[in-house]
């Protein structure tokens, strides 16, 4: 349809959006013959249903009349304070005024798009980064800089004066990152901090997956070795990986002055996030039941990422490589420069597999299209094995 | 602080961010000894907390594990479809896939402003309207122009086509408007979605308050009379007064290619509406539980409203008039010309008495100062007197 014959004008930042490969995708990956390894969804076994079930009843029965009504914007505040207390562990000194609970962390992104977003804007992210967090940007009509990566993540000394010139801020995932599955080293993590503090840039660390380290030695966040080097950093959490993401429930960690700004905005982007679910949430993890409960489901990713790099090994051709994630959910592929991410999709489709290709995952201009996204934590061995196989047999082929 | 002294740059749009007035009074609100009329808060006493318990409990235990998964970004489709027929019983034939359901109807604002509107494009909005609208769509900049509006609401007539020219939409509350109480009449009504659609100018209709009508008669909703007059009508509703607002659930009714780009929005806002309420809520209105429970919330919302409208007529002098709705939760109240609400406001809360002063709630130029808004439903009958009361002598006094 011609738009100048709609009844109505959409803003531009409307009429640059398209319809996103990835959401054509999973519509296809919906149906059931489809082994799919394109979801980023958590594995349901992983869902604590009866500790939450009985959090909401004991909030609903206690205290039904006020979680029940609205709540301040900046959270409910037993769950800001253990928020802070659990990030403090780390050596970062959280107080619970610069936490602000939000309505799972991609709303997160969008705030922060908003906070620091003009048209044309310089934001460094990644290449590749988390798609979910440029469709959130791309709305506030940024000049996307990429940072480039190799087999360790993101590059520090990449990051250059003439590089960071400007920029607003600096999007980074330093553990098993999406979509990648790679962690930063502690090295490159105090590199990157100094240099971000050196250059005036703000950090923005997203850390859904943290919690879920199956392998190799935890390392400290940025927001702790930040603070330490003087970088603003600016901490996104989550409760969908360790509970549930059907909940909707995130966390931004800030300085006090950039929390006080994130408060308007989320007051006028939603008033606040659902106070029911927050005490509820607060109810589960208030006494220490993630200790026990992260165990479990570690083993359950781990496991699975075991499966599908074994099947891995014994099927894809020596011209491929890919990572072998210390926890999360991804695995990235590079497959010989001939081939097509995409294509090969559109082949696998026709034999009933699905999985992410790896171009748009980048924002700079030269996506590189050999490449692709595997998740294994909702299919079942035996279909993470016959999937594989034929991806194998179809690499092999092209 | 200098702002070039900070080590981060904020975006135009959040430099513009100023505290807002509403915010700050409502910090003092929260001290125990104030009777507040400022407050846009439900009763809480209308929450059906048992039946949400218990509907909690039978989604957690049938389907808790999907209930806890992500969830398409359109939202619970048995809840759409149910949104669907509701709305259709006004004669508006609304289909299950023209709904989208959102995180609270705030959200829907701040989404129709990602849709509609460029840094100034005009956008009409009723003086006065609704504080939290224009909050949200003020994050995209917009030139707002008011249209008129008289002791009926807002005046058809003054949606000239001078007024109209360019506007990306006119944003609208018929029933029992906040901040004003007042509703538009079936005449008002048709004249107005004439207008829009012979203007091209879309309507947003906002409706929170419709099912809390206790008083006259009820009118067809513009969605209906926009559909026949061939206007595009946006109809925004919320579960927030009818159930409760601390679940934070709302749905936007729109044609289908607006609802298809509003997905791509709500997507890059927040994934979608946490999919444990929408199951939750889905399970509380099915069987019409809502035909039963709304007549309850309106005998106690038009008794608090009698309270006030009584102590108004007893302590008020001959020099201020009023509004007297026929629903909802707000009294609008006209002061002689030389009396500023604003400052009344400081006034009253030297005597604990707290109420939103008019002026905020003026999008365009000229706000008139000599009005102020007073809510009745959360607050005893005996406060309700004792507060009306001092604000008399204040104004008598003034």
């Amino acid at each position: 349809m011609d738009s100048y014959s709609l009844p109505y004008t959409f803003s531009q930042r409307a009429q640059k959006l398209t319809s996103s490969t990835i959401r054509e995708i999973l519509k296809v990956t919906e149906r059931p013959e489809i082994i799919s390894f394109a979801g980023g969804l958590p594995s349901p076994k992983g869902f604590p249903v009866e500790v939450i079930n009985k959090a909401f009843d004991r909030v609903l029965q206690n205290s039904g009349m006020s979680a029940l009504q609205y709540g301040p914007t900046e959270g409910y505040a037993p769950l800001r304070a253990w928020v802070a207390e659990d990030l403090s562990k780390d050596g970062a000194n959280v107080t619970p005024d610069e936490v602000l609970i939000v309505s799972g962390s991609q709303q997160a992104l969008d705030m922060l798009g908003k906070l620091f977003i003009d048209p044309g804007s310089n934001v460094l992210v990644e290449a590749p980064s988390y798609l979910g967090a440029l469709q959130s940007f791309s709305l506030f009509e940024p000049n996307y800089v990429a940072v480039p990566t190799d087999e360790g993540g993101l590059i520090p000394e990449a990051l250059t004066a003439e590089r960071a010139a400007g920029a607003r801020f600096i999007y980074a995932l330093p553990n098993f990152q999406n979509p990648t599955g790679l962690t930063l080293s502690l090295e490159r993590r105090q590199a990157l901090v100094e240099r971000c503090a050196a250059l005036q840039v703000p950090i923005i660390e997203d850390d859904p997956y943290g919690e879920l380290r199956y392998a190799g030695q935890a390392q400290p966040g940025l927001l702790g070795l930040g603070r330490k080097a003087g970088a603003t950093v600016i901490r996104l959490g989550t409760f969908s990986k360790v509970l549930a993401p059907g909940l909707r429930l995130g966390y931004i960690v800030a300085p006090k002055p950039i929390v006080s700004k994130l408060v308007q905005i989320k007051q006028a982007t939603d008033l606040h996030t659902a106070t029911l679910t927050q005490m509820a949430v607060y109810e589960v993890v208030k006494d220490g039941f993630l200790a026990t409960h992260l165990p479990k489901v570690r083993d359950l990713y781990k496991e699975q990422c075991g499966y599908m790099l074994d099947a891995m090994d014994q099927h894809f051709p020596d011209t491929v490589s890919w990572t072998r994630p210390e926890g999360g959910m991804f695995i990235w592929v590079n497959l010989p420069a001939h081939i097509d991410g995409s294509q090969l999709l559109a082949r696998a489709i026709e034999r009933n597999v699905a999985f992410v290709p790896g171009a748009p995952f980048y924002a700079g201009p030269n996506p590189q299209a050999n490449t692709l996204r595997l998740s294994f934590v909702t299919v079942s061995e035996e279909k993470i094995r016959e999937g594989i196989a034929i991806l194998g047999k179809l690499i092999k082929e092209s």
